[in-house]
Parts: C-alpha cells; sequence; structure tokens
C-alpha cells in the first residue's frame, strides 16, 4: 500500500521552499521556534473530522485503547485542535472544502518539515446516506463535486487496496459497510436538496429525482469534505481513505433525529473501524 | 435603516412552513421543545466571526460594558456557539463560505421561529489587507467571489446608511477605517495568492499583478465568508455589514507574523466599533 519506502512528504512550492520561517498560522506553530521533526518526524497516520471535541476523544480512547500516551492539545490556535497518540496524528477540519483547505495545507507543511515518511490519510465523518440504513459506514471509492460531472470526479488513491482491506476488515468486526461515490456538497441544505432549510425552491419529487439520479450513479453519501481531503493528498502523494457512516437515509427524510446512545454508537464506527485498521498496521511493523 | 417597523425574518421554504417540528441540529435545538420565542424572541442584532473562543469572550466583553448579563452557551451542538448578551446573538461561523452558509441557514430559522423583528447582522472578522495598513477596519462596500466577475458582485444591503454610519463612528472613535470591495476566497493560500501554501503554481511576480488588480478594481481585503454572509441575510431582507481588520498588507507579504498585544488591539477594532455601535442604537430605542 505505501507509495514507496521511507517516502517523504513533498513541498510543492519552490518559493518557500527557500525561506527560513514559515508560521503555521492556524495551528499558531512556527517552523523555527519548535523542534518540528522531534515533535511530528514519527507520524504514520493522520485522522481527521469536523469537530474538535470529538477528534480529542478520538484521540484520548486510541490513546488508552493502543497503550500510548495522549499529548496535549499541540495547536497554539484555537482554529483547529492537534493531538498526537504515538503514531497518530489527531485533527479537525471543521465543517466544507475551505475549512478543511486550510487545515491540510498546513498540516502537508507540518509533515514536510517533520520529515514524516510513509504518511496514510483517513478523514472519520458523519455524512448523509443515499439509499443506504443509517448507521452504514461509506467507503468512498470516489469524490464528486457539486455538479456532478465526471470530469470533477476526484478518484480517491489507494482505491483498491486500501478499500479492500477497509471492507474486509469491517465485516469482520461486523460493522455495516458499503463502498461508493461521495457526493461533495458546498453547503448542507440546498446543496443536498434538503427540504427542511430556511430556503427552498424546489419541491420534494425535485429533492427525491436529485437523490434518485445520485443514487444511479453510484453515490451512497453526501457529505462536505471530500473532494478537497482526496485532492491535496494526491497532490502530496498521501494514501486517503474517506470513512463516513451515514447518520439518516436521504431517501427517508432530512432531519437527523436520533437518540444519542444511537447517535455515540454511528459516530463510534468510523473510528472503530480506523483504529483497528492502524493498530494492525502498527503491529505489521513492529 | 430598519426595513420597515417590526419586520420579521420570513421563512422561504413552504414546505419547511406545513412541518410542526424542526431540528436545527447544528445548534441541537429543536423547535417545539424549547420556548424559542421566549429565549430569542428579542434579538435585535446577531454578531458573528469564525472563532467560537473569540465570539465567547466578545459576549462577554459586551455584557459587561452594556450592563447586560451574558448567558450560557445556548448551543447544545459543539460546531457552533451561541451567546445571547440581551438584545445581541454572538454566534461563530467557522471558516469558509460552506461553514458559515450551515450557521447562518439555522439562525434564519430560529429568528423567524423566535418572531424576532428589525434584526441587523454584523460579521466582526479578520482578513488580508490588499494596500492597507495593518490595523485598519475594512467597511464591504461588496463582496466579490473567486472569479472577480461583476455579475457575481453581492452588494451589501444597506449600503450607504450602514456604511456611512459605521465610518462615522470609526472616525469619531479614532478607529482606523476604509471602505472598500471585500474578495471572498474559498482558501486561504493559493485562492489568495498567497506564497507559502504547500502548493504554489505561480510566481511572485503573478501573486503582484494579481493583487494589483483587485487593489485596481477596489477591493482592499481579502477573507473567506463575506459573500455567503451578505447573499443570505440579502435574501431574508435583513441589514448587514461585514467589518474585517486587515492582519497585515497582502502587498508587503503572506505570513501573519503580530505579537500577541498587536493581534489583540486589532482583533478588537471590529468589536470595539460594532459595539459602540449596537449600544448607540440601544439608546435610541430606549
Amino acid at each position: 500500500l505505501q507509495t514507496s519506502d521511507n517516502s517523504q512528504i513533498p513541498l510543492c512550492n519552490r518559493i518557500l521552499a527557500k525561506e527560513k520561517d514559515d508560521f503555521l498560522y492556524h495551528f499558531g506553530i512556527s517552523k523555527t521556534e519548535e523542534d518540528i521533526p522531534k515533535a511530528f518526524g514519527d507520524v504514520k497516520f493522520v485522522c481527521t473530522g469536523g469537530s474538535g471535541s470529538r477528534l480529542a476523544l478520538f484521540a484520548e480512547m486510541f490513546a488508552k485503547e493502543v497503550g500510548v500516551e495522549c499529548s496535549q492539545n499541540l495547536s497554539k490556535s484555537d482554529r483547529f485542535v492537534l493531538y498526537k497518540t504515538g503514531p497518530v496524528l489527531w485533527v479537525n477540519h471543521g465543517m466544507g472544502n475551505p475549512s478543511i483547505s486550510i487545515m491540510l495545507v498546513e498540516v502537508i507543511k507540518l509533515l514536510h518539515y517533520a520529515r514524516a515518511t510513509n504518511v496514510m490519510a483517513f478523514r472519520l465523518g458523519t455524512s448523509g446516506g443515499v439509499g443506504v440504513d443509517p448507521g452504514t459506514v461509506i467507503l468512498s471509492t470516489a469524490a464528486l463535486n457539486g455538479e456532478l460531472q465526471e470530469y470533477h470526479i476526484q478518484y480517491i488513491l489507494g482505491k483498491k487496496p486500501l478499500l479492500k482491506e477497509l471492507t474486509e476488515l469491517a465485516k469482520q468486526m461486523e460493522i455495516s459497510v458499503e463502498s461508493g461515490k461521495t457526493l461533495c456538497a458546498d453547503d448542507f441544505y440546498e446543496g443536498q436538496g434538503r427540504l427542511d432549510g430556511a430556503f427552498c425552491g424546489y419541491t420534494s419529487e425535485d429533492k427525491f429525482n436529485f437523490l434518485r439520479q445520485l443514487y444511479d450513479r453510484g453515490v451512497r453519501n453526501i457529505e462536505m469534505e471530500s473532494t478537497c481531503f482526496a485532492s491535496m493528498f494526491r497532490r502530496v502523494n498521501v494514501p486517503a481513505a474517506v470513512v463516513c457512516v451515514a447518520l439518516l437515509n436521504r431517501m427517508k427524510g432530512d432531519q437527523i433525529h436520533l437518540s444519542k446512545e444511537t447517535y455515540t454508537d454511528y459516530e463510534m464506527r468510523p473510528f472503530k473501524l480506523v483504529t483497528a485498521y492502524i493498530k494492525r498496521k502498527m503491529n505489521e511493523s513492529k
């Protein structure tokens, strides 16, 4: 799966490469004021998701489960959180492509300065399902933009081996799983054809035609970050997987009504799957 | 300035208008489980900005200054914070149009259900200046999208009276102020022509040509939320102003290097200006 032994993350910016210093503004981390290779040089896995408090919880749980220490929040800015548990970096991305794009650029620069090698990336997210049961974990095979145009589809790097491994692992763990295309919308309401926004200039029939069109084209879930996540890591040759649980089946409704227990159960599924995968990789490399 | 006496915020969604319940998912607030008119019916001003902790601080400071109580965080979700100080609602929006669009749709629905009247909205933000000194507060006259196309310009509602009042007030308060167009980018690095991202396929000359072109077209700052902010409130007829301080002059560099004191001083300027404006309006209506 790994692209090559000891492959570092490139810096695709000749201008910046000549600069001595760099301030990663949205983490509050300076290249020259901290020993970035020492702090982040052993990172092998980047795990991200929208909410900062959820990612902090994931980091703590991972540390407990694997028996490693969980760092303090290493971000000095309140824009994103940043936790480290052994070889795993946990960072949140907020909502939408513009937000995740800021985090990804700075994580890529951070890991380049850290001289981290053979890094993999996972987005552990929530999403709306399209024709799948709530609680199903969707492994994205491709990410489509809001125009649904074929030439905007971003195929996910490392598609076959990583997807196959994750799918098999989910089945062993009895986690409900499907793979399919992911629609990456730029908003939560109108861009996803919801009927419950503040604005709605279309009918219920229009909505279902839209969802059926998505389903027929292989789309199984809708979220807001996959195109940027997949393309940014593709540009630096980092294998990346989008692993999102469906909180609802949009074919059956728009609102998310889940008990706290069910919500937590669903939200934990991508975490459990990716944690099991990382543990396996950590054991393999021992 | 107010659009009309006692004008409520419309719900531009006939389908939702027929539904009894509505769950504002990203605030964790249910229409039927809470007395929304009681809790939010007296809101006259919505103040927003990117960071949750900054908005919480603003709410506390406003409460102290005006002598009203500051609520607890009224949001039950960790996606956005929500504070209330008398007639002012403080809510953060994260980074980028997709993120702010989610918050705005739910705030508009909340204030519609609350039957709030004569509401005004302010975005108190940070931004990169274009040919203006760091620390200058920019009052946006229009918001341009990333393609800079004229037909995408979103003129800010209530432009003349609100801008004029804010400009005069800033001058009285000796806050450095300019009005001009705002470029609303979809990312922080390449979309803004920065040279310090993880990727850079253009030259320093390309960058300065881009910035000069912006300046010549009247652009005075660059941020990531103004088009959505302006257009969403325009759709429901709420007067709205984008009030952002410039953290740097992009004509002179890309990186933000400010001492903590200077940063705090700059960051406070939009807050001070908008607070003074709101206090004046509160006194006028007594």
